[in-house]
């Protein structure tokens, strides 16, 4: 299975996930990006903003009234849904990246609960359409939040991810 | 109803939510902290960080392997499921801040989907448990996801949320 890129590769680890689930999701939009093919999609989001790439955020009308104020944020954060991703993948390695890592140590959309995390810097907002930069996913990928990103609380430049530093060092 | 923290208040706006949903999540683990009570959990972050209070973050043994060099990692972006939130309202008035303003501006728990996103500093991890600091949520909240926090990604220090910069200045 090592070529099938949903399937899973020497040194990954699989478990049995539980038989049902603890919560429900909406999908309160959707994302528009030019990447139709999951090989097209930027490796990450700095690759992405690196490009210059921007992308439309599409949000269902029922939720409109929810946007009041979000023109005076810069940058927000979004949570998305990676409904291609395989979820019972506890230890992978992603085909950008030689090692097999535990889960929680990628960003990799493969976890139990497929939620992407980005951060995005606001460019326009007109009705219920927001043009965003620093997208990476697939066009027409469900839309699950919108947060306002404080640095007060969300920017820690400080952080470092010990396996990719000394990874990047030694490259 | 403007005083059961639950209800809604003057100026708040709800939606008829869909009938159906769209995906459904595992509760991965729970986060245990000292808070048992509503009106006893830090106001955010911040103010969780400058009390010092340290959390446990207790992973279901299924995904223990996902814990695979996380140890590497200073901070980790941790999503977990406000349970006890209503889900309907896209206008809210928050109880720490008088104006009515739209959920997507707002990182109340209050939201179609209440995922909440936080940045900790990870202390140490014993088999299945993590401690950090950072963490303002109720005892025995459901975790969804831990991540690494790529500073390169995650932090915008320049970032601003205008209502609120302009709410800190004149107060």
């Amino acid at each position: 299975m090592a070529d099938d890129p949903f399937g899973i590769r020497d040194g990954e680890v699989a478990v049995e996930l539980p038989e049902s689930f603890d919560a429900g999701l909406y999908f309160i939009g959707r994302i528009r990006t030019p990447w139709t093919r999951r090989e097209d999609c930027p490796k990450n989001a700095n690759e992405a903003r690196a490009a210059g790439v921007v992308c439309t955020i599409e949000l269902d009308g029922r939720y409109a009234a929810g946007l009041t104020q979000v023109a005076s944020c810069s940058h927000l954060l979004v949570l998305y849904w990676m409904d291609k991703a395989r979820r019972d993948l506890v230890v992978q390695k992603p085909r950008h990246h030689g090692e097999a890592r535990g889960t929680f140590a990628l960003r990799s959309p493969v976890r139990p609960n497929p939620i992407a995390a980005s951060v995005v810097e606001l460019k326009a907002i007109e009705g219920n359409r927001l043009t965003v930069a620093g997208l990476d996913c697939l066009d027409g990928t469900p839309l699950l939040d919108l947060k306002p990103y404080f640095a007060s609380t969300d920017a820690v430049p400080e952080a470092v991810v010990g396996w990719h530093a000394e990874r990047s060092v030694s490259t």
